[in-house]
């Protein structure tokens, strides 16, 4: 093994794994290294073999048109620019355009440490990063592609919890719905609904007004970058993957004010029910 | 194999097609051409075997009364003229009115090129495309059919998916509803609705919009062109299969103006939650 | 077998039998006819065959009151009439106040062609011919039996596919639930509503504009025809069962104004969703 | 067997029961003969055998109070009187408050002939009969006991049939919800509401004004009739079962003014949606 | 077995007891009665032998508080009292504090005869003597505990009930939703919800007007005889267990006007839907 | 086994502990007592032998970074002081910031005796209690962490169950719902909602009242004693885990104007509907 492997970066690209997974995980990595005819197994190695596990090989045969490969590199740079921009997301490990399984591209974040806990403005900023791709695309192409369906899926799920489970929205410090889960019919039967009607309305008003901050933000941060995301994206057109030391350089000097506030739904807690 | 055999038309034809099923469609081509005792399989054997594979035999015998293959002409021109006149759509590779399986005709449109990412432009001009049918059999006779019945389903899915899945409405960049997939029942159970009362009609009247402004505008583009529809379907009666290339020689010339611009219902994702 | 046999009629009486069962139709039609020491077996045989293939043997032994035997009788001459009347319906083949599994009498038609289209203006048609029974009843004997429950059972059937499948309505061009079909558990599980209150309030108002037009022109026509109904009722009770051309024969003069235009539920389909 | 034997009565009372049945059912009558020392086969033997198959034994050790037996009495007595009363309920058979199996009493209609329809009078007039129990024992003792509840739910159940089977109410000649028969979970799993919740709300008022209606004539007949209910309650009491002839006696001359007219709830069925 | 073993009270005690399960508790007696060195079974063994198999052995070792005993003490002696004073409720037959399986004390009473019908007024009074417990312990020590959720559970069930199966309330004499009971998934699926939303709130409105007349009822009589009521909780606490006899000492003198009338949920039943 | 092993304590922090369950447990402790190498078992091997049945043993390993370190410290101090503060609520027997299993830090209390019946008081302040945590981050750190969850989970249960089974709310004194437990598809398949929309909001809206006033109670205690707070809080990060006497040290003189009345809910349960 090459001096250069960052065990801590593997470590962190693996939460969950077990000892049989990660000696599974080396042996693929031997495999890419000896293809190369290298001797000593590499941290690029690795990282690929990492990506192969979780995603698949990528798919170099796959024909994207330029058009889409265009939009795709916009759509993880806003992930990406917003996940820089914002005070508390995790910072940008790697960003690709290399087709993997189901995915057109993606963007990874590592956390510096391990996270036990999360905040509410952290859950916000994760939502606004999810956003990133598909505003990204509004901006730059002035379309809407489905492309984004993934990400307003765990968006979504993510207010929910917010608003269901961790008590941060003006329904008050209470959970609603109770979850379902371990029973025989598979892992998830989703969650019990075990409110009225009007509750389950003001549930989805709090749910919309969060992703309605959140949308703004995404907006509000990218159209003030836009330059910086063009160049970004036309280099990893070019080089179809970006480390993130490379996306980093960019970013010698920000400015203090082109970061936004984010401006938290107003949930002052005060009076909870109003 | 004739050279004039086009491989390409063939596999974007054919997705999803595995080695063994591609083994097999050959096999169904060569018959096909031994049939006719030919020596080299050619274009129109794949094609037909391609057919048979995906909807059956062509059922000859089947007896369609004179008003229903009228009908039928008139319902797939419908489709194929909003194909031809839509900036977005497929082009239209074949028309038949040789009735398959439980269809009594089809409109078939080829991808240029693979796609991964689908726009909302282009959703909503396959849905002006499904209801082109319909559209084409109340212009001319005046009379609604229960034949347009899987087209009003699989456009009714899509206006849907935009609503729900892609955040292309005015209920925001969100998702809607939980997929229940995979489940040991069958293939779907449908989704679970996580949202309430109150968001379950918001749905259904953006679904609607949908539809209303793709109406209007299938009615629109079909009307401007009554006469180019009542030639083509005349052709197509009695040949009653026409390829892409002599349904294009009707558009030799259009002009712009026949072209109704899209109007895409009224969501500039400002202000998304009035 | 005799010459009279009319093969093209025994085939449109017999859609969706297989070989085998046309097999055992042509045994059980030559059983009959042995019963009665004929040589061939003729037309009479073989339509009997049918009918106890589809609804059981005749229950001549089922006593029935005089006053039940006169309300079948008018009921079946109900439906009979109104499928003459109106332009669209299939004509009448026969007519039978004899009982058989659990009904106590039938009205078959039987259509000139095959059909694979259905039109609106059928469907409305085939509500009208449905009602047709219940309406005779009430017009004649001032009272409503429960021997319209099947009828009323198949028209709603219908009225809720019109607006439900095939976009005839003034809810729009769109489908509305999904058939979850051929699940384990048995054959239909219903369809699943996947739209909201409001939109299930308006579907079943549009059922109802539906079920009082049509129930209004079956009143309309059967009034008007009074005379004719009694005197057809008549010899049904005497006969018990009359062919189609012993019914045509009362109407070899209809004059066109005894026919009121059926006027289909208002929806010009301009404005869709006002 | 005795020539006083009906067999008329005792096929009409056997409803249903196939050849084995009814060689049991003379196997039971033959022993309660024999226990009797009779040598030959009597009515009463063969009425009891039958008792003993539908209801169980009769439980005469069953030790009832007098304060019960007397609001059993009249909960019958007030089933027989209405019965006798309205012009198209079936004749009373018998009358009894010997315990059998969970009921306290019973009153046994015999229809005159098979039926097969039913009549939208005769469906009220059965409801009418099934309250007449409870409302004897609310204008004789002033109480409501738990004694009608198998009454009510019948009651409940043919009246929900007028409106939702069989098109009887203002609702319309349609019908309402699917029956879920014949599944692999039981024999009934209910209906399936294919209706919004508007229309189940106006169902519900239907069956409300259809009991409303029914229960106005049942006291109003019951209040007439009054001194008559408590003679007949009276021989009840002593007899513990009464005969039809024994019941009837009391009715030798009934005033038409006793008998009010069944005001059929609004519906003359000519402007059907208002 | 003593001569002062009283068998009727017995019965009384083991409604549905089999021939077994009076074996099986006479043998349980006899072998407390041989504990005890007694060489006849006394009328205390019997009926600890019915408790031991009803609820399981006392529990002396279960340690309780004193503040717990006493609220116990004042809990069940509030359902006695009512049981007294109220005039349809059967007669107290023992009071217990010792706690046996998951119950910390009881109140039993005994029917004085078999009852096969019950009114409207016992089912009112049974609920106020399920309510008495914890009105008691409200009223005593202006507290509200856990340990009246049984009692609420099955009054709640009763006041159902007489609403949705006896017909006792403004709804109407008829019965709401359908049991669906001996489905092969457990017991008792609950019942199913066959009328609209209007209806399920007007349900609950009814339920809560029982609830609310039954509260007042109950809180009033305690309050007129909380003298009583301390007197007999102080000897419940000292005896732990009190029979009928000594209980009733206490009533040697009830003057009536310290029972109020029970006036019961306004619904004269003339005019059944307002 | 040492003198200082109270077994009290180690009975009241095992309910339901069958022998075996205890015979494990003194094993484990063994273990424990061993691998110290000690002769004799002491009161905190079999204390940490509890803690590693109940939770599993303490995670050291698992780095968790210094700020949510704090975070914990003052959540599980924000639960300790509130039961410390309010006068029904058990004893803080242990606080530790260890994490277990899943949990990061736990609050032990201990109740003094055995406990059957618990109050509306003891309710509220177990609500309380459980927001205390939550109460504390947010004043403290002015942020809302994701921590919380379970706590809100177990309050809103709790809240659940004074309205819905224990009639400690303005919705009276009955039960709402039906609990499905110990059917075939698992524990608990949740309640049964047999009650209308109405009801259904009006429980929400008790909920939230209950919650509301609660949470207030928690955040004025809390800001009250912040100092205190804090001083436990840095005592708590140094070592780790308290024992109940550490803890209590810090009340030597509790003011009882630092103790703020609890207002409970307004339902002074004279007129229960309103």
């Amino acid at each position: 093994m090459e001096k250069a492997v960052d065990l801590d970066v593997l470590a962190r690209r693996t939460p969950g794994f077990t000892g049989a997974d990660l000696e599974n995980l080396l042996n693929e990595a031997a495999i890419l290294a000896a293809r190369k005819n290298k001797k000593q197994l590499g941290m690029q190695d690795a990282e690929e073999a990492i990506d192969r596990i979780l995603a698949g090989p990528a798919k170099k045969s796959k024909i994207i048109s330029e058009k889409e490969k265009e939009m795709v590199a916009f759509h993880e740079v806003g992930h990406a620019l917003l996940a820089k921009l914002l005070p508390n997301a995790d910072p940008v490990h790697k960003i690709s355009i290399l087709p993997r399984g189901f995915a057109l591209g993606y963007t990874l974040q590592l956390p510096l440490e391990d996270k036990y806990l999360i905040t509410k403005e952290e859950l916000l900023e994760r939502i606004i990063v999810f956003l990133g791709g598909r505003v990204a695309e509004e901006l730059v192409f002035n379309e809407l592609s489905s492309g984004a369906h993934n990400d307003l899926e765990r968006a979504t799920e993510l207010a929910r919890r917010m608003v269901c489970e961790y008590g941060m929205s003006n329904l008050g410090v209470r959970t609603f719905g109770k979850q379902n889960r371990q029973v025989f019919l598979g892992k998830d039967l989703g969650e019990q609904k075990d409110y009225g009607n009007v509750t389950a309305d003001a549930i989805d008003k709090e749910v919309s007004i969060i992703f309605s901050k959140c949308y703004e933000q995404a907006r509000y941060l990218l159209s003030k970058n836009r330059d910086k995301m063009a160049a970004i994206a036309k280099e990893l057109r070019e080089k179809e993957t970006m480390e993130g030391e490379d996306f980093n350089k960019y970013f010698d000097l920000i400015k203090p004010e082109e970061i936004a506030p984010i401006e938290p739904p107003k949930t002052d807690q005060g009076p909870l029910f109003a």
